[in-house]
Order: C-alpha cells, then sequence, then structure tokens
C-alpha cells in the first residue's frame, strides 16, 4: 500500500507506505551506536541496489559496477511508486489517491566518511548536475507535479543510513508547504508586478545584518523569521522560479555557495545534523514572477516539539541577525 | 528580545526569544545521560521557580511551599512575556510585532519519577482543571488571541527537564495551525450547515476501524491522515468549539480516556516519547459551528525529516488502521 491521503481538517495530503516499516535504521540515537552492517551505497555493492538511473563515471565502466562517482538509485524502500497501489477516492467523506510517483537516492560519493562539505567543488557541482538532470526527467513523465529533492544529515536530520546521500520524491500533487509559497508569490506578483522572492533579496541587501555570503549568481541569508535557529535560505539573485533550468554556471555557484554555507555552520555549531531542501517551482506555474527557487538549510540540533507542532508557530532562541553575524566571523576553509 | 516575526513567503509567524538560549537542558540524548542537577519542580525546590499562579494543595498550606500537588508557575525562560519588548512594524518588508503574552509551566505532579498515564484519576483530573482555570484566566486579558496548552515527554518530545510537565504559551495572535483549522471548518459549517469536526466522528464511528477507545463524552481515534505513526486525536462527542467552557463531567472523562490512550500507546510501542497538544477555539470565533476542540497526541518514536518539512507532506510508514487495531488488542491497564 501507498497512497495520499488528505487530513479533513488541515487539507494536508499525507504519504501512507506501509512498505517502508522495514527499511533499514543504520542511525539510532547517535552514529556512535551504529551496527556494523553492510552499507549498501559503497562501492563493490551495486548489486545489492536497484538498478542505477543516473550516474557520473568514468568512461568505458558500465552501470552497476564501480566506476562512479555519484550515483542515482530507486529507493529500495520506496515511499511511493509509478505502480497504481490504491483507488482514487475523493467524493467521499475521506479522499485518498494512489502514492504515484518516482523515490530515488542520490549517493553523493563513494566514500561513506566524506564530509560533503569538503568534497572538490567539481565534485559537488556532478551532485547538482544530477539534481538537475533527474528533475528535469521526472518532470517529463506527466504525473508528476513536484519533486521533492531533499538531504538528512546525521540521526536529528533523520538520516537512516550514514553514507552520504540526498533524496528525491516526485509526487502526482503539489505538497502544502509549496502550495502555500506560490499563493503567496503569486498573490504578491499580481499586486506589485514583482516576485516576493526578488523583493525579499532586496531588502536582504539593503540591511545586510542577515547576509552570510553572496557570490556571482547566489546569496546566503538566515531568514527572517525562521523555524530553526540559524536557518540559512540559498537563493538565485536573479529571477528564476524553475531549477530545473539552471544554467552550467549557475550550477557551479550553487555548488560553491552550499559548500561555503555548510562550513561555516560546522564552524559555529560544530559536527552538524542538518536537512537541506529544494524548493522549486511545480508545473504549471501560472505566472513566471508567482514563484524563485531556492535551498533552504535547517540545522537540527534543536528539537521541534508540542509548541512547534500544536500551533504551528515556532520558537527561536537565536536571533537570525545573531546566527548570520556569527556565520560571517567563521572561517571558511577553501574547498579541497 | 521577545517578538513575533512573520515570514515574508509563508506568511507564517514565529516567536524570536533570544533569553532562552539560557534554558536548562538536562535531557541530553536520552534520559540516562542526565547529568544530576537541582531540579526546580522538586517539591521543597518551590523557592526556585517564580511564585505560583495556580495550584491544587492540602487545605492550610501557603503559596510556594510544600503541600501542593499540582502546581503552576510562570515559565523562568519564557518565550513571550506581558512587557512589551520590541516596537511593532507591520508596514515595512518585514513584519514584527512584541511577543506579548505568557508561558507558564504546569507541573504535573511532586513525583518526579512518576508515570502520569498512571496518576491516579483524581489527580489527572485536577491537572485538565488547572488547564482549563489557566485558560479561563488567561482568556480575560483582551491582548490574549489564543492559548496553546501542550506536552513534550521525553527528549524525542523536546523535553528540557524530566519531572512531569506541561506548559502553555498564550499568543496576541492565533497561530498557523489553528487559523487553518478554523478556515476549513468554518468553510464547512458554511456549505453544510454542521461541524466539520462532528462529522468526521461520525465517519469514524461509521468505519470503525480507526477507533481505538471511546467513553461516555469523548473519542480516541487514530487520525486518517497523520503526521506521525501512531497519532491519536480525542475530541468530545457532542459538539464544543471552546475547552475552557467544558464541564466538570467532561475533565473526568478527558482525564480518564487521555491516560488510556497514553496506556495503550506504552502497551504497543514501549516507553515513549511523544507531544500532547489541546487545540481549542481562539477568541472570536466566528460561528459556535466553526470550531470543535480537540486533543492530538503526537507519538515521537520516528524523526520528522527533510522530506516533511521540505514539502508539508508527510510520510508515514504504519497505516492508522493498523495503528488503531494494535492499540485496541492491547491491555488497559487500570489506573491506580
Amino acid at each position: 500500500m501507498s497512497e495520499l491521503r488528505q487530513d479533513p481538517i488541515t487539507k494536508r495530503w499525507v504519504v501512507i507506505a506501509n512498505a517502508r516499516n522495514n527499511r533499514p535504521v543504520h542511525l539510532k540515537k547517535n552514529a556512535e551506536e551504529n551496527k556494523p552492517g553492510v552499507n549498501p551505497f559503497a562501492p563493490g555493492n551495486e548489486s545489492l541496489t536497484p538498478p542505477e538511473v543516473f550516474a557520473f563515471r568514468k568512461e568505458g565502466t558500465t552501470s552497476d559496477t564501480l566506476g562512479w562517482w555519484v550515483r542515482v538509485i530507486p529507493n529500495k524502500f520506496a515511499a511511493v511508486s509509478l505502480d497504481v497501489t490504491c483507488d482514487e477516492d475523493l467524493s467521499g467523506f475521506h479522499k485518498k489517491k494512489p502514492a504515484v510517483g518516482s523515490h530515488e537516492v542520490i549517493v553523493e560519493t563513494p566514500d561513506e566518511h566524506a564530509d560533503i562539505a569538503l568534497l572538490p567543488h567539481d565534485h559537488m557541482t556532478d551532485i547538482w548536475r544530477a539534481y538537475r538532470e533527474r528533475m528535469q526527467t521526472l518532470f517529463q513523465n506527466p504525473v508528476t507535479e513536484y519533486v521533492q529533492i531533499f538531504r538528512n544529515q546525521g540521526y536529528g536530520g533523520g538520516a537512516s543510513l550514514p553514507h552520504p546521500h540526498s533524496q528525491l520524491i516526485s509526487l502526482p500533487l503539489v505538497p502544502k508547504n509549496i502550495e502555500e509559497e506560490v499563493y503567496h508569490c503569486g498573490q504578491y506578483a499580481e499586486i506589485n508586478g514583482r516576485c516576493l522572492f526578488c523583493d525579499l533579496i532586496v531588502e536582504e541587501q539593503r540591511t545586510k545584518t542577515r547576509i552570510v555570503a553572496e557570490n556571482e549568481d547566489f546569496i546566503a541569508f538566515c531568514a527572517y523569521a525562521p523555524r530553526f535557529p540559524f536557518e540559512t535560505w540559498i537563493a538565485p539573485k536573479n529571477h528564476a522560479a524553475d531549477f530545473s533550468n539552471a544554467t552550467e554556471n549557475m550550477l557551479t555557484n550553487i555548488a560553491a555557495l552550499y559548500q561555503e554555507v555548510l562550513q561555516r555552520l560546522a564552524q559555529v555549531l560544530g559536527k552538524l545534523d542538518y536537512n537541506m531542501v529544494l524548493h522549486t517551482a511545480p508545473r504549471n506555474l501560472k505566472s513566471p514572477l508567482a514563484y524563485h527557487w531556492h535551498v533552504e538549510i535547517l540545522p537540527r540540533h534543536v528539537q521541534r516539539a508540542g509548541f512547534e507542532f500544536g500551533s504551528g508557530c515556532y520558537l527561536v532562541t537565536t536571533s537570525p541577525e545573531q546566527a548570520a553575524g556569527w556565520m560571517r566571523e567563521s572561517n571558511n576553509p577553501e574547498p579541497a
């Protein structure tokens, strides 16, 4: 069973995916408690995973063998699938539909101990090229309404395997957070004739207090009203709704600024559990100004608890100005 | 500084409260790692907390001395305060206002090792009486638009002290989750002339598969489209928007069903980290049918990660029907 269900009170769609009960949890309370086990993402273990759908690999090497440095595979414990696994029911009190989509793992490096903040810059750019390639491919399927790319680092970030990897899930509907952001950006564009995110960047550049770092194409800043202390957003400086249209030059520059932000966070907070999420335009954006793609980095060193899950109001005990100040002052080591 | 800030993209209000940086964290990764320290909630340590605002205590004993069995005190590390701590700015690009409100701790028992699921039923009823009393009192302040009552159990639930306690935060605005629920309930009432929650209860009673337990006044069921595996809601069977109007009889019955649900969850899942949140009508509900108060119990044995925080779509790997079945079959010990 893998179905999308809508909560009648909040209208939120969730995925109920029983099969994932069986997924391995190699990270328990912390990395030190790991039971030694077979690492399905390690080079040499390619046969333990479903066949790869994309890879950067040495010329002349063949799929599902050694020679890759970034490898994309279907998730063995997929939350969604391209098979129809339940009937659609949108007319009853409770509404559901099949969770039709793809769930993939981007294995980011053959080195299970690598710190991705310190990967060579070209390597990190290839990870972003893989994101773009998979997003482009998945949007070619007309059932895809959205593709959520995300990364869980460490137990606190919800990772179940320590080997560096990110994931993507494509969905046949636009999930709640994206729908909300698109709604408010669309409303703003209609009233002001400008992109809300572009105006936010202008405001951040004017006040400067929350800016962490910049390069030619991107700006990184601590969110004004974050859900997590040290929550940092990275956005293209020039208007761009859809990540899958990012140029080669932009991929090079997002890779660099992403690594710089991760390094600065680690300098301030130490070894860091976090989530990275990529927000991009859904299919059929009403106006090209109604969205602006960006990356959110959500440090997970502080628990979100009853107040946050109950009210939807978040309690944050480090001001974004203080966080950004510490991150600016931190020593930024050069990537290898 | 304690201010409410609005995120420009999602319109979510959050609390930025720098002072809480200094709060104690006695629970680290798990209870076993606790450093021995002074427990400010222990009987005999009443002078270590701000003066109590309410208590159930033995006749003849005086405030802030021994003799209490439920004690409500202002939170020493308050997220909000009745002092105005920043200027309001609702006209600029970024919007903020003072986080004016009360943040209180309900110390649930003098016994720091008590399992609240097993407290005598009368004692648990007094805890619910304390919730009602404080909510009534805080709504008398015209600045209060909402009162969020919540409980964090264990490290996974975000508790920072192991002594059994719950908390409340009153806010000068209606937080996002409540606003959303009230919006959808209001819309439904307008179209159908009935309460959405009342109809949900009828549907759950018809299908029965998600019901966990019932008594005279309340029904407990696993949510159809939950955010957490085993997420269980408890709601009055007869329409009631506002918890602060709950009768003595209702308090007796919510106390009993709450304990039963916690016991059944512990039977199935073992020692349990969870959040309890109480959702009630905000001030100025447009129609008496536009809300229905209820309790949500959110087990926290599974991490919420990048997919959930990124998309707002939740991935749940135990179906509510399976969870409710296990909870129904569990052995329900009688309260002491």
